[in-house]
């Protein structure tokens, strides 16, 4: 049975990964991604063959990589964080319905939002959201409601892809959207190059959220109205009926 | 320095748990958890000292932690899952105020959102939320709230602690719930026994999901408006102007 392994090797640090994960590119004699997730790799793995494509070419490296797994080869194909959230794991499900003989298998891992989460504290510990502010695939009245449903119903939320070069007001849009309902002293937290080196993080409230500049490599969390900042941690409750 | 590390062990084989949290659990001398989670490790860490405390004991359970710490040994506390979503990283940093002296580490891990998720296909593509059908600690009217808020702005629902001996007709509440804007032919999935023995899962429809009865060690999952049904797997596309 030809064979691939789509692998979430979570934030980018080695030990970050699952045991799992590790056991699939050992496994594996092909390694494909971007070229920035395979440079993560590399070192740990330095028999295998690399491939890569670059980040806008994502139907490409799919398509290299069932090639790759018809000719026999046992391939991963790699994704920071979890291959499952905003990661290459539906296209490849897409792209497979041409490649009938290869066989999928899903290797989770630990994503921006709990790996950033650990940095920060415990923002997540209840019920929460996950809005890309990506709007090359959404419209952004898409994502609109999303962040104004979120905020409405107290969710926790978590932001990816809070900027870009061509999109630098969408944080500062998302929280004037988001403070129709959250207080501006909501706590909030941002972290950046999780489990990587330069690795930072900031608690501050969603005024102060709404006039700060992040950069991609960023994950910015917006707390419920339960909320805490406790010794310099973004610390959210069990529940409402709590001590 | 007086040290704990609150470790999300994934969702329960050993290997899906990160090569940190091993290294964690190995450089600790006790590790603490719920009676089903320690067991889940103990054969791996046979040379540890393990305590446990009941399900319903998580004050208890994290003095302990402290306790340890403050005699000197390096305590690890284990979660399954990730040890920051609906687990006990909040309530560690909240008993922690009066321990001042504790250093507390959190070390990231698999939750069943992705781990089932990675199961069943790649239905998180996409936005989604996570919501616990726990009245426990929650108000029902704020649960209510957040389904018809996911439901309404087209989110993937994720929905942990669906059912219960006391709840047992939570998920079907919760599924009238979301039809109120989500088609009865959305693509739903549930995952049961994630990374253990008895490992399985089924796609169906908003409306059969209604009538399905789950127990407490399923995860469910309801898709937006674009999630397909792809060779027996729930895949999301990446967004709404994809191919």
């Amino acid at each position: 049975m030809n064979k691939i392994y789509v692998v979430g090797i979570g934030p980018g640090a080695y030990e970050k990964m699952t045991i799992e994960a590790a056991e699939a590119l050992k496994a594996s004699d092909t390694i494909i991604g971007y070229t920035v997730y395979v440079d993560l790799v590399k070192d740990h793995f330095a028999d295998k063959r690399f491939l890569t494509t670059p980040m806008t070419k994502e139907v490409d490296r799919c398509v290299l990589a069932f090639e790759e797994a018809k000719k026999g080869h046992v391939v991963s194909m790699i994704c920071s964080g979890d291959a499952g959230v905003y990661g290459m794991a539906g296209l490849m499900y897409e792209v497979g319905e041409k490649y009938p003989e290869v066989e999928l298998s899903i290797i989770p891992g630990v994503t921006a939002a709990t790996g950033g989460a650990a940095v920060l504290g415990a923002p997540l510990i209840h019920d929460f959201c996950l809005i890309s502010l990506s709007d090359l695939l959404t419209p952004w009245e898409k994502i609109e409601k999303r962040l104004l449903a979120a905020a409405e119903a107290d969710f926790v939320v978590c932001l990816y892809n809070p900027s870009s070069k061509k999109r630098h007001d969408y944080l500062a849009k998302a929280c004037d959207l988001m403070m129709k309902y959250k207080s501006g002293d909501t706590v909030c937290g941002i972290v950046s190059n999780i489990g990587r080196e330069g690795e930072a993080c900031r608690v501050l409230t969603l005024k102060e959220l709404r006039d700060t500049a992040v950069d991609m490599f960023t994950t910015v969390f917006i707390g419920n109205s339960q909320t805490k900042a406790l010794a310099g941690k973004m610390v959210t409750p069990r529940g409402y009926r709590d001590v």
